[in-house]
């Protein structure tokens, strides 16, 4: 396990979303700090429906955090009110205690509006110390990024 | 169009959502402003879905907006994240300037959680003053609220 | 302590504030919702600042949440990202577990923009259940409201 | 005009801000998203206070925008509600049509809790393209930031 894995990165895992008006500052387009909203909500769904690890469960009942450590994003384009995106997670590295993912936001016609490299790191929520990877943590999100371990 | 017509109120427009960790303060419940962005999101799926009318278009291309002016809300049981939530819509009444909605938010048992009466008007976003409801925005509202006018 | 007693409502806690791009919405007015969390700042501030009680201290370490169960809101006027506007409070009604508040925010000449009557409950953040308003928090209510108990 | 020029990074830009229940999360502390709204409110801040041109007035009379175009951003200590916290500006490069900015939220302590290098570009709200940093936003950015063009 303190070997790092390097993930195959073609796997995504997807979402549609709707820019909402609540989205959308007073220039008419997505306020920048709201990609971070969403792109965590995406976080949320692959932890429940890709991992099968449920994020509620494992926050409130297992007490475990996914606090972010670093980002670098990169706004290639606006997003607008009303627009149809597509959310997109692959894992780019599973280390001991933290796993970094791509995320993009990408419009109608598929262009990338926005791209994400986030590193989290696994805490316990008593102490916000990091914590090494559960096991059935680390197995799921191996098995949906198809990583050998 | 002068007389004011009481809807019935009897036809809902429903939308599911799931409960967000972003939606969450550190009572690890809903933040309760955050159920006036969910509510918000209900109104323009309304919009766009069921009256067909297109918000982004009565927003950014006529320069209509539909600000709220008045709400009452009750706040019945907390909810958690993770939880899905039923967002429901019924219009109450339709004045001449102004719709006045009913919105609630229930549990998985459908219990109410949150209950809001909401006046919107219509109003030019060059001024900011009220205008008449527009005819096919109207005729759209009682269309789907089945009001005879 | 059970008979319920009318506050004076002529003392008014006051914080002034600026109307922030991330307040506002694709019409360039503050999104209605912000107003929500503007003010629940402002109860905050007068926890923490008129009360002398310490809202983190209440809500962490005591673990007493004061959810919100009953408001009505009247917007009267638009505010714009820029605006400086004064937030108000005061106390309205001081019930066994219970605080009705009313809440303003003004704009530069003084004109209210939006009103509001918030019921706020204190609950144990173990239950979210009721609870009676603790003593000291009572107290410093009614001292401050100069409310004779 | 077309030769970029290093700014010097000792002179920082302050404001105190408190942490609030509403940029908290159900882990009790600051929803990694928020961090860059409250920075987003001190570029606001600087805009109108060091640089003396008025954000509002940039952005809805001139109609010139500043977004985001890349960030990056290390998260090094967590946050708390009630929290006092500094947050911190500096100009670390000025460009012909982009501005980077070296931001960060600072502890009680002095220690930095939040760091962020973030690149804005000058556009034009109506086209959204990057435009010419205008010559008074620029000579004024270049002033606080004692660089000599």
């Amino acid at each position: 396990m303190s070997a790092d894995v390097n993930a195959n990165e073609t796997i995504e895992f997807l979402r549609e979303r709707q820019i909402r008006f609540s989205d959308c500052d007073p220039a008419g387009i997505v306020f920048y700090p709201q990609y971070f909203v969403m792109l965590n909500g995406l976080v949320e769904d692959w932890v429940d429906d890709a991992l099968d690890i449920g994020y509620r469960h494992l926050v409130i009942e297992r007490r475990i955090g996914l606090p972010t450590v670093r980002l670098e994003a990169d706004f290639r384009a606006v997003s607008h009110m009303g627009d149809r995106v597509v959310l997109a997670l692959s894992v780019e590295r599973l280390g001991g205690r933290s796993i970094t993912l791509k995320l993009r936001c990408a419009g109608g016609e598929g262009e990338t509006r926005m791209e994400l490299r986030q590193v989290l790191v696994t805490t316990s929520l008593a102490t916000h110390r990091a914590i090494d990877i559960p096991p059935d943590l680390r197995a799921a999100i191996a098995r949906h990024a198809r990583i050998v371990q």
